[in-house]
């Protein structure tokens, strides 16, 4: 299988399909946060701080860091996150900026293996940006999409993310070093958005032998309920073979599908990480009657709270 | 696609791929329910009637009809079993038994198309029930174990799921009257018992053609919080094809997570059982502002509350 090395000066991850579920905290993002993103353009980074902590609590294999605002110094801002954000956590880091600049400013002080959020299938961008992958020795996430836009047909989405690799591999990038992303629609417009990311992962493991990575918050965007919803298509997609996810692990409901995942794949070892985190509140309960309704409700809010103070 | 067609005098329920996933009552089961078993062997229906209304309220497709009860008539007590269920619900049932004569006894009083539950690819079990099969015009599970016992190579359980199907077609039952059960065992106590099914379940679709069933509660025994691990099981497993299994609908976790793969497989047309069950709780609250631990703790909990209600 596979197997996707990133660092930090003193932290090393590896993503494959025979390890744990790859978590990349998504909440180091100013689109959408208002506030956030005010306050990293007055170079005032506490939220930063505080979203990194919060995220390495939870549970967060690395964090993501995304410095987009609109009319901002991007490529110096993200320098900075990237710095304050390594200086505060040893999490490698997922440098994420649709402009070469920032991409190429954030690899320059970053110190390990990052991972570079992202290039697509359209020509101009990869010969801007798999040069900075190769000269950096990075990682980079290859997005589905091409000058043509995005395809509804996976077996399209598959022959752009096809055509990232054998281009990756011409500017001597292993294919281990690109990890695909089958993009992932909002499921409330798309009816197969969710099949298209599943025939796609599958796809891209068997034949092309790379690992993947999906942003999975939109997929539920517009329908109610949504941390169920996220929680549940994660764990669809790593059956089909997912490897990792940008993704908030700070919500309860998708955490615990990914760790019930990583019981289903044989990825966490005599349901080590499972029993582990459920075990003290289980045993702290009287012995329950079982009920035609499952276990009572007063043991499973417990073991909930329990399950959100573990994270 | 193939469509498994099931029916009552009244109803008819198709399993299919491209429909919603079939969710099969288990409850009616005395196996491990000592207070059942004791008022079933003494002409006791009551609690039969209560579980299955109480599944029906809950969402349930069709209803399992057990009653395996040591040293008791059980042909008698499962023909009168299924006589009172069907009196009182028009979902069809599922005659579970591991006697033929209880099996004939179940399948002689039943009016419609029932679903037979069981017959392994031992040779003997083979030509005892697929002649039953034959002459009441039923559906069979085919359970993926023969003489040699379960094979923990999912391979080995595919080319028994096989030769079940072919047995079945000499005997002039079509391909998709029968429902390959790929045994789900204890995830516990077997590492890779998740991805045996996933490959199994795939390989049934892709290469059989027929549609799958599983009993899903074991996959957690012995494990702390069963539910969500229930739960998620199931979404993986329809991620990699299931069309219906045997559980829970009462038990919160396993319903939701069934719901949400069905937006995900685009069987949930519009997502609309989905924004039905979640949408009046949503409305009702106060708009929330996002905080980083994404849905408020009461929003939360009043939906769930909510969705309980709704099944």
């Amino acid at each position: 299988m596979s197997e996707t090395i990133l660092s930090s000066k003193t932290k090393t991850v590896i993503i494959s399909p025979d390890r744990p579920f790859t978590i990349i905290g998504e909440r180091i993002n100013p689109t959408g946060r208002k506030a956030l993103a005010r306050e990293m353009a007055a170079g005032n980074y506490d939220r930063v701080i505080s979203d990194a902590l919060a995220q390495v609590a939870a549970g967060a294999h690395m964090l993501d860091v995304n410095a987009g605002i609109p009319l901002a110094d991007e490529p110096a801002i993200l320098a900075h996150a990237i710095k304050i954000v390594q200086s505060i956590t040893d999490l490698p880091l997922s440098i994420d900026s649709s402009i070469v600049a920032a991409l190429e400013s954030g690899l320059s002080v970053y110190e390990g293996k990052a991972l570079v959020n992202s290039v697509t299938g359209e020509d101009e961008r990869l010969e801007a940006v798999l040069p900075l992958i190769k000269k950096y020795n990075a990682v980079v996430i290859a997005i589905s999409n091409d000058e043509t836009g995005i395809s509804e047909d996976p077996d399209v989405r598959f022959a752009v993310a096809k055509k990232i690799v054998e281009r990756a591999m011409d500017h001597g990038i292993p294919r281990e070093d690109v990890l695909v992303d089958p993009l992932v629609m909002p499921i409330g417009a798309m009816r197969y958005a969710g099949r298209q990311v599943f025939r796609i992962v599958r796809r891209v493991q068997d034949e092309l032998g790379c690992n993947t990575c999906c942003g999975a918050s939109n997929v539920s965007f517009g329908l109610p309920n949504r941390p169920p919803l996220n929680g549940t298509f994660l764990a669809m997609a790593i059956a089909s073979g997912l490897t990792a996810a940008i993704t908030n692990p700070i919500e309860h409901e998708i955490k615990r599908a990914i760790l019930a995942a990583d019981v289903f794949t044989g990825n966490d070892e005599n349901c080590a990480t499972w029993i582990k985190v459920n075990r003290e509140v289980a045993a702290a309960q009287p012995p329950a009657t079982p009920t035609p309704t499952g276990t009572p409700a007063p043991a499973r809010e417990a073991r909930e709270r329990k399950f959100r103070r573990e994270k």
